[in-house]
């Protein structure tokens, strides 16, 4: 009969020490495949336990498939095959590190990163989103956690229908809205909803979309730009059949694309059946005059597919962007991908949608645009100022971003280099390049949006400390 | 001289009301290319606007590419093109509906919907989850609105950490976790890690599974399952290079894979190099003995990726999954999808930390396996009661669902319109299914979950009406 010492450790439950002792045994092949196990009421009394003890511990064996119980004959070892050894130490020297040892090397401390583009967490409308979430969650809180319809709230897709006609001039139907987790997870949904596009990206330009299209398996090709946005020579030379551009500011360069290349872009769309994403990422952020008119609302045909995020205007910690799509497109979207769960929480978007609906979106705005256009200015006259005739700044009045071109021989990875020894992290024009394009040297990309007045003037001295050579 | 009526309407900048009138004018061809406005002061005065009006005007018509402005000449119409006609109507027979046209038909309202596996609001921990998020957002807002590292909050991943150690058994280190928006995101991510792979799914299976892996572009290929799980032999001849498998209870079979078969899975990932991805979505539902210990656990040589979720489990509408990468498999990730941000808000993260590290999760758990304990009693009671003699019901003390084969030789569209017609919305394991297999027929696939004490009696009420030809 089996024997065991069931009267430790004292933390686990009768029946599981049973089922561990018989496991170790079957595992180490004491207990053979075939054997029958004692009865239940014979293997209770030996080990002075209850049946019920022994049949919980049957029960866990059958269920995980050491054992085979027949309701008449009883319980036999099952065949387990054994686990598979740790490879050897031969196999392992192209083995990888324990998990412990491939922690990211902790990033450094800069001094200063021009490649940060978050402001700073004091510019975040935190106050008035808590409470906002503690009305939510005191008001309705079982709502909160029922799921949303697939394409998403609609009281957050109606918000963002009401503010984008008042605000932007754009007919939108909340039906046409789908709200994801981020730019980023929508990049990825544009990839599955046209399969066999050939994508047209801005070279230079943001390097995460040209990633995601990569990780993706999705085509794409990358185009110049001249001083209006993406060339149209290229773009029709380049059999693409969605162009993905931000007409409004693009990154990096800060290109606002002139309404004579809207139109021609429209046109191209149209002629070729194509289909143009505006990716609108900063557009609320112009310090002067309105917002540019969007692609979408010049669109009479339903070629734009219109994208924006509230990381930019409200913190990118939200995750939270939005597709609009033209009813074709919205069509194919529902029918392949219409699957796809929201990937946004119930409460974050009753807490946007309260944001929006309340006016509160467009009042933080007006007070980001303030917050931001002072540090601009600043930053822009504390550089001038510091580098007064070494370098020449190219700006359009608006995002969160300026360029710096500096007057040096040197290469931007010697640039770089010195840089990153004096602890300045640059960011360079052609970091966002495709293709390497001699104009695009010795310029910097500064992202400004944290400069807050006291760590300007250290910024602009840690740069200039880096640049000492200049 | 441009004369314009600058009187209405009132709620417009005056400025605004100048751009729009030139805008138009431009657009319509009143005033041509290369075409000089009058200069600021001159419009000004006759307009009686300020300076600083008009300028603002000819700003924004510069920013938006309407004008040129050179700083010694003046302000000149810009080439603009025209704006593409709306194509006309030959073309939009082909065209899609308006939006508003083609909104989702409404899904209807059934009686009885076998495949909604949610349960009721009742049962989510909506309390504790509110109170938990009030606590975050008193004692530490602004850090909910600053990202996460991209791979998660660092305390959740800790949190998950302790808990499967815990109560699973498993020894995770955080560094090895990554936390996203669901499970469908990370079927995505999965099909980026991965990208040569070809997956072997179970066939039947999770149906979102098959639908993901094929609308981001993987390969994968389908597998028949015997008793014990994906069959061996199929795998070996697929050629599969990674398995995507739910061992602990498979959906919608209900099969546990013994541990024959997961050492056999896991000798096969050893012997050919390929990966075993443990999707334990329902794991935690088992209502006898123990959880069955992971494939994850047994794991020796970083073959087994493990993901899991909080859908079932808390809600949902959270949204939240996590993925344990073995560390070879975390280099490639950190390398090559590194850059993705993380998927779910900081404050999601932070409350869910919270819960699991404060023992609410693992309260939360005894708590939901107790009501489906019950509810699962009584619906296997009630349909057996009901149906006595025309109907075999299988199931594993496990998850939320259990199968009901029928005893009838209509097909499954015939007993899916029937009931329908009823009002009674069927779900079948054919419906599951890659391949027609005849001996998958006339079985339901019963997802209780949902069915309170009040709703079960009218549910086989409604599936006894829907069903009396039998």
């Amino acid at each position: 009969m089996l024997t065991y010492a069931m009267d430790a450790p004292a933390d686990i439950p009768l029946y599981e020490r049973l089922y561990r002792h018989i496991r170790d045994d079957i595992l180490n092949g004491v207990l053979r495949t075939g054997e029958r196990l004692p009865s239940r009421r014979a293997l209770a009394e030996h080990l002075r336990l209850s049946v019920i003890t022994v049949e919980t511990a049957y029960r866990q064996l059958e269920a995980e498939g050491y054992v085979t119980i027949s309701p008449r004959r009883g319980a036999f070892v099952a065949e387990t095959d054994r686990p598979p050894e740790r490879v050897a130490a031969s196999h392992s020297e192209t083995s990888p590190a324990t998990p412990e040892c491939v922690t990211a090397s902790p990033s450094p401390v800069w001094k200063l990163d021009l490649g940060d583009n978050c402001p700073d967490p004091s510019c975040f409308p935190t106050a008035a989103l808590a409470r906002l979430t503690r009305q939510a969650l005191s008001e309705n809180p079982e709502a909160l956690f029922v799921p949303t319809p697939n394409q998403g709230l609609p009281a957050l897709r109606q918000a963002v229908a009401d503010d984008l006609r008042e605000f932007r001039g754009m007919s939108v139907s909340p039906e046409q809205i789908l709200i994801g987790a981020g730019a980023e997870y929508l990049y990825l949904l544009l990839a599955q909803l046209l399969p066999s596009a050939l994508f047209a990206l801005e070279d230079p330009g943001h390097l995460k979309i040209r990633q995601i299209y990569k990780s993706c398996g999705a085509r794409f090709v990358c185009l110049p730009l001249d001083a209006h946005g993406l060339r149209m020579d290229a773009l029709r030379r380049s059999g693409a059949t969605a162009a993905h551009i931000s007409p409004a500011h693009h990154y990096p360069t800060g290109i606002v694309t002139p309404i004579g290349r809207r139109h021609a872009l429209l046109r191209w769309a149209e002629e070729t059946g194509g289909y143009l994403i505006e990716d609108d990422y900063d557009s609320e952020l112009r310090f002067s005059g309105r917002p540019i008119p969007t692609l979408q609302s010049a669109d009479r045909n339903g070629r734009v597919l219109y994208m924006n995020t509230f990381s930019q205007t409200i913190s990118p910690s939200l995750r939270v962007g939005y597709l609009i799509l033209p009813p074709e497109l919205l069509e194919t979207y529902r029918e392949k991908l219409g699957f796809y769960a929201c990937t946004v929480p119930t409460l974050e978007q009753e807490v946007l949608a309260r944001f929006l609906s309340s006016g509160q979106y467009e009042q933080r705005l007006s007070r980001l645009r303030k917050i931001c256009r002072a540090r601009r200015a600043a930053a822009l006259d504390a550089f001038r100022t510091r580098f007064a005739g070494r370098v020449t700044i190219s700006e359009q009045g608006a995002g969160l971003h300026f360029l710096l071109r500096l007057d040096t021989p040197l290469s931007d990875d010697e640039l770089r280099r010195r840089a990153e020894s004096h602890g300045v992290r640059l960011r360079f024009l052609s970091d966002y390049a495709a293709e390497p394009v001699p104009a695009f040297a010795h310029t910097l990309v500064v992202n400004y949006a944290g400069l807050t007045p006291e760590k300007l003037s250290e910024a602009v001295a840690a740069l200039s400390d880096a640049l000492t050579f200049m």
